[in-house]
C-alpha cells in the first residue's frame, strides 16, 4: 500500500489545480467552484503542508479592495486554521483578454504597463503572506507568427520586467527569489523562454541573476520531447531549481496537467531519485516544496477531484521508496560500478595536470590501444533492468 | 530564376555534405567516396566560397603523421587554387566505436582523456588553416538511460573540456571562438546540452564564457519542436551566435538533413529576414558564414549531390529577395505599425521613470479601461498573410 | 495580387469559425458572439459559396422547438438572402459537460443514448437543409487512461451508432453521406479513429460502407506528424474522401486551427496540387467543397476575423495559380519524366504476364545488374526544388 | 524476482535483433558480426521459443545457390538441436542501395520486378522452414519530396505487389498469412501505410484481404504519437493481428528499438494485459508469438546484448503478473464498476429496439436530466492510480 503522505513531505498544491472547473478548449465547466477555504481545508486533510496561488484565483480579477482583502482574510484564517503555509506565490498574466498578446511582452506599452504593475501588486501580497519564492509563467509572451513579434526587442522588455521586479524586492527587504517557468507552446504557438535551458540562457543577462531561478514544470518540458530529469539535473548544477512543478504528461501532444505518475513513470523515478538523493556520486539534491501543478481530468468529479490530488502523494511516496530500495541494493551498487557512472565525477585531467603535461602523456592519445578500449561494454541496460525491476517492486 | 552565388554571398559547406556516402540506419551507401579536393573544386565553381570539415572526414581516423600531413596538403592546395577559405572547423568525437558513450563525457576516463587530445590536434588545425571558428557537436554526449548517467557529473566534465580548450587557445594566441552545437536526441536518446537555450545555459558557467558561444542548426531545434528564428533571435540577443547551420526538416522525426528551405519554409523565411535584415527595429543581424549542414537525399547520385549543394544557395538567395522586398512594402510598413511590432522596442517605463513613479502612476493601472485595451486588435494574421504572399511571389 | 474568389471556387467555412470567441484553455474570451446571420452576409460578401454548422452553434443547447425552429428560420433566410448553400452539417458531441467521456462510446449508456438521439435529429435537419455531406467529429470518443476504456468494446459501440444513422438515412430517403473526422488527440489523451488509416480502416467494417467515409484536417494528421497530403491521396484511393478541413498547424503541438497555408506550406502546395489535378499521371481530383475548419487567432478583433477569412481563400487560389504553373512548366515535365514519377503507374507484372511467366523471367531477377540499377539516381531533389521555385513565384 | 521465461511464453526474436552489430547514422558498428547458429543456441538457452530473420540476415544478399543452401542448412541444424522454431519469416527490401526509392513501390519498374522476385523466393523459403507468418516491412516505401511520389499510383503497385503474393501464396498450398508493418517514417520522410490504421485501410481493397493483417510495432505506433495499446486492440477488433513486434521507444523520435518495457512502461502494462487477458469484458486476446525486435544499445558489448534479450522476456513476465493481480484485485473489480468500464459492453440500444422504438423513448432525451447525468463522475483517475499502484508491485 501507498504510504501516507505528511506535512514534513513538503507536498503543496497550486490553488487553481483541484480547483479547476474542467472548462477546455471543446468543453464548459464540468465542476462546480471550488472556495478556496474548502480547498485549504481538504488538502490539509490529506497531508499537504502547502498551497500556493495565482492572483485571480484567489481574488477576482477587478474587484475593489475592500473586497481583496475580505478574500485575503478569509484565506489566512483558513491556513491558520489548518497550519498549511504558502511557500510559493504566482501571478496570472494570462487569462483575462487583456494579455491576449502577452504582459511582459506584449506589442502594446499599455499592456505591459498594466501587467507589471498587477505583478508588483502580487509581489507585495507574497511577501506579506510569508512566500520565499514568486514564480511566474510567461504562457503568453510568444507569437504564432514569426515576423509579428520582435523576439529581441521582446527579450528587453522581459528582462527590463524582471529586472525592475528583482530591484523592488531588494529595496522592499522582501527575502523574494523569482522562479521563471519555461513552457514551449499553448497557448502561444511559440512562447517565448520555451525550455529551462532558453531560462537559464536569459537569467544570465539579468540584472540580479542570484535572485532569479527556475520552476521547471514536467508536462512542459516533454511537450518538447525533452528529458525532465536531465533538465532538473542541469538546473541543479547551476544553482537553478528554485521551485519545481510535478505533474503527468504522456508525450508531445497538448499539455495533459496529469497526475504525477501518470505520464513517464520510468523518467518520474529517475526525477524523484535525483531529488530525494542528489546525484549516484554525491551531486545537490532538492529540498523545496513538492509541489503539484496539475489537473483533476474533466471526467471526474469533486470525489475523483480529491482522490487525484492523495493519488500525486502516493505515487511521489512509493517512487520514493523504490529510489531508496535502488540505492541501496549490493547489486544495484555493483553495477553501477561496472557501468562507470560514479567514474564520471573524477576529473578528466590529473590533479595539478595542465595541457603541456597531458599533451605530453602518450598513454593518453598515441599508445591507446583504440579498439580494445571501443570494444569495452558499459552494461547500461543490465543497469536499467535494475531499475525496471525495483520500479516494479520486483527485488 | 534563382539568383546566382558568389562568393560574397559567404556560403560555406561542410565537407561531409556533399561527401556523405548515404549510408543510413537501414542501408548501405547508395554513392562512392567523394576526394576532398574534387569537393573544393565543384563547390568554388558553384559560387561558394568557404568548405569546412571534420577531422575524420578530411583525415583518416588512425593513420600516421606523414599521411596526414598529405592529406592537408593536398586540401590546402586546393583551395588556393580556388579561392575557398575555412572559416570554421568541427571535430568528430562521435563516429568511432571508441565514443560511443560520448567523448568529453563518457563514463570512460580513457575515452575522456583521448577525446580531449583528439580535439586540442584538431584546434591546432584549425588554427593553421586560418579558421576563426570551432564547433563542437557533442551528439554522443547524452543517454539512454536516466540512470546510467550522472548529468551533473557529466556537465562538469563538458565543462571542465570546453575550460581546457579555451584556456589553451588563449595561451596559444589562436584567435579561435568555440562554437556548441545543441540537438535533443539521435544518436543518443537525449543529448547534453539539447537546444540552444540549454547551451547559452551552460556557457554562464564556463571560465571563459566570452569565447564561446553557438553553432544552431535548423533542423536540431526543429526536432524538438521549437522555432529556429525564435531561438536565433535569442542568440543573436545574447551575443552568441557565433555560426550556424542551415538545412531542411520536416517536423519532430529523425534527423532529415534536407536542403535548406525543403523543411519548413515560413520560418525560413523568416530566418533569412532575421540573418540579413536584423530585427525589424533595428536588432542586430549576422555577418558570419551562411553554412549548410544538409545531406544530399539517398536516391540521389552526383549530379544530384551538385544540384542539391546548388539548390541550398538558390533558396537561400530567393528567400533574401523576397524579405527586402517584405520590408520595403508599404503595405507591410503599415502592417508592421498596426500591429505595434516596433513599439515592443520601447521600454515599459518611462525615460527615468522608477517604480515608485510607476506605482504612482494611475493611468497605468487603477484607471485603465481595461475592456477597451482588451479589445484592440493586434492585425497579426494580415501581417502574416502579407508575408505568406510575399514568399509566394504574390506582390 | 491574390484572385479574388467566387462561389465557383467552392469555398465553405463553419460557422463556428468566423464565430469563434477566442477562449482557450488559459484565457477567456476576447471577442464578443456573431450573429449567425451575420456570418452568412459577411460571409458571402467574401465570395464564399458555403457554410456549415454544428447543431450547437446554430442554436443554443437545450432550447425548446420554438425557439429552435426561430434560429433554422432565420438562419434560411439569409442563406436565400445571400444564395450561399449549406453542403455539409455536423453534430457537438464534445461542448457540453454530459459529452464528458465521449458520445458514442461513452462508459455511461444513457449518455450514448442520448447522443444518438440528439445527431438523429441533427441528421433530419441537415436533410431538411439539403446538406450533402453529414461530418463526425468524435472528439470525445477516448481514453486519457489505457485501463478505463474497453477499446474494442468502444468500437463495437462506434459502430452500433454509425450502423444505426446509415439505416436511418437510406430508410428516410436522405441522400446523405457520413464523413468521420479522424484526430490524434485534444481533448482526450487519445482519441478513437485517430487518424485518416484508422478512420478507413473502421469503415471497412461498418454495414454500408459505401455511405461512409471521411473529413481529414489538415492540422488533425499534422498533429501526429503525417504527411496530410499522402493521407489525402490514400483517402482518394479509397474512394473515400467525401468532404475535407482545410487549416495551418505548426507541427507536433495543440491544435492550432490557424489560417490555411499559415503552416506547413509545402505541404499546402503538393496538397491544392492534388485536389485540383489530381495524381500526376491521372489519379482522381478532389470536387467537394473546399472546407475551411480554422481559428482566428485570439489576438484578432472582428475586422481580424474577417481578414483571416479571407486569408484562407487568397492562399488556396494563389497555391491553385501555382501548381497550375508547375504543371505546365516543361522543364518540369522533364524533371518528372527523369525522376520516372509516371513509370510508377505502369504495373510491375507485363499485360497478361502471370507469376509463372515472371518467376521464369532471368532478366527480372537472376541477370540484372544489381549494381548498375542501384547506381540510378533519381534527381528528386531537383524536382523539388523546381516545386519550391514554382511555389516563391520564381519561375 | 522476475520469473524465467519457457518457450511455453512463446517468446522470439528476429535475427537482425541480437545480431545488430551497432552501426547506427553517426557511428560505426561496434560489435562484431553474430554467427545465426549461434543466435539461435543462446537464445535457445535464455528460454525463447522462435526465432525469425530477413532473407539478407541469414543469407548474404548475392551469394550463389549452393552457398545459400548451405546457410540454410546449417541454420536448421541449429533449430533442430535446440527445438527453437521459426514462427514467422521476413524480407529485406531495405539495405541494398538498388531499395533507395522502395521496392514494391519504387518509381523505377526494375527495381519493383527485381523487389518482388526477391519476395517470392523469400515466401519459398518461408513455406519450407514452416512459418506461418510472412511479415513486410515496407520501410523504403514512401518519399521525402510530396511531388516525387504518386501516391495513388504507389497503392496500385503496393497492392498489386501483395495480390501477387496472396494468389501465388494460395496455388502453392503455403500456410502462410501475410502481415504488414507499419511505420510513420524513417529511413523515408514519409513511409506509405504510416500506422496501423493506414495499413487496415489498405488491407480492405485487397483481393485477399483475409489473408493479410498486421505486424504493428510498439515504437512505429509510438513515433507518431499514437497510443500503441489502443492500435492492438482496433487490430484485435478487425481480427488483424497477425504477429507484433514488442520494444520501447521514449516518444517521438527516431527510432530507437529499446527493450520491451524501456520506454513507456504503463502502456506496456495495459498491452501485456490486453494481449494476455483480452477486453476487461471479454474481448479477444492475442495467442501468437511475443516477438521482440529491439537493438541491443551501442554501448553494449555482446554480454549485454544476451543481458537485453534476457530483459525483454523478464520485463513481459513481471507485467504479466502484475497484470493478473491487477485482474484478480477485488477494489479493482469494483472500481472498475464505478466508473462503467464493462458497461460499454452493452448495446446502446435494447434487445429488437429500432430506431422507430428509440426515437419514440423520451426517457433517452426529451426527458433526460442533462445536469443530472453530467454531473456523474467516471473515477477514472482511482482506477489508473490503482493500475499505477499494481504496476509497481505496491498492492
Amino acid at each position: 500500500m501507498a504510504p501516507r503522505p505528511t506535512p514534513a513531505d513538503k507536498f503543496s498544491f497550486g490553488l487553481w489545480t483541484v480547483g479547476w472547473q474542467a472548462r477546455d478548449p471543446f468543453g464548459d465547466a464540468t465542476r462546480p467552484e471550488l472556495d478556496a477555504v474548502e480547498a485549504v481545508h481538504r488538502l490539509a486533510e490529506l497531508g499537504a503542508y502547502g498551497i500556493t496561488f495565482h492572483d485571480d484565483d484567489l481574488i477576482p480579477f477587478g474587484v475593489d479592495a475592500a473586497t481583496r482583502d475580505q478574500h485575503i482574510a478569509r484565506f489566512r484564517k483558513a491556513l491558520d486554521e489548518t497550519g498549511l503555509v504558502v511557500p510559493m506565490v504566482t501571478t496570472n498574466l494570462f487569462t483575462h483578454p487583456i494579455f491576449k498578446d502577452g504582459g511582459f511582452t506584449s506589442n502594446d506599452r499599455d499592456v505591459r504597463r498594466f501587467a507589471l504593475r498587477k505583478v508588483l501588486r502580487q509581489v507585495d501580497l507574497a511577501a506579506e503572506l510569508g512566500a520565499s519564492t514568486f514564480v511566474m509563467w510567461g504562457g503568453r509572451e510568444g507569437s504564432e507568427y514569426d515576423l509579428a513579434k520582435d523576439v529581441q526587442a521582446a527579450l528587453d522588455r522581459y528582462r527590463e520586467a524582471v529586472d525592475l521586479l528583482t530591484q523592488y524586492s531588494i529595496d522592499k527587504g522582501y527575502n523574494l527569489r523569482f522562479a521563471l517557468e519555461p513552457k514551449p507552446n499553448e497557448p502561444r504557438g511559440d512562447i517565448l523562454l520555451p525550455t529551462i535551458g532558453h531560462a537559464l540562457g536569459f537569467i544570465s543577462q539579468l540584472a540580479h541573476p542570484e535572485l532569479v531561478g527556475l520552476n521547471p514544470e514536467v508536462g512542459h518540458e516533454q511537450m518538447a520531447g525533452l528529458n525532465y530529469a536531465h533538465g532538473i539535473a542541469q538546473a541543479l548544477w547551476q544553482g537553478k531549481l528554485f521551485h519545481l512543478d510535478l505533474n503527468g504528461q504522456r508525450g508531445i501532444k497538448y499539455d495533459q496537467d496529469l497526475v504525477f505518475g501518470h505520464g513517464d513513470l520510468m523518467n518520474a523515478f529517475a526525477l524523484v531519485d535525483l531529488l530525494e538523493n542528489g546525484g549516484p556520486n554525491g551531486g545537490p539534491a532538492y529540498d523545496g516544496p513538492r509541489h503539484f501543478d496539475y489537473k483533476p481530468s474533466r471526467t471526474e468529479d469533486m470525489d475523483g477531484v480529491w482522490a487525484s490530488a492523495a493519488a500525486n502523494m502516493s505515487t511521489y511516496l512509493l517512487l520514493k521508496e523504490r529510489a531508496a530500495a535502488f540505492r541501496a541494493d549490493p547489486e544495484v551498487i555493483e553495477a553501477l560500478a561496472t557501468s562507470k557512472v560514479g567514474e564520471l565525477s573524477t576529473p578528466t585531467l590529473g590533479d595539478g595536470e595542465g595541457y603541456e603535461e597531458f599533451l605530453a602523456d602518450r598513454s593518453a592519445f598515441e599508445d591507446v590501444d583504440v579498439d580494445a578500449v571501443a570494444a569495452r561494454g558499459f552494461a547500461f541496460v543490465r543497469l536499467n533492468q535494475l531499475a525496471v525491476e525495483h520500479l516494479l517492486g520486483a527485488r
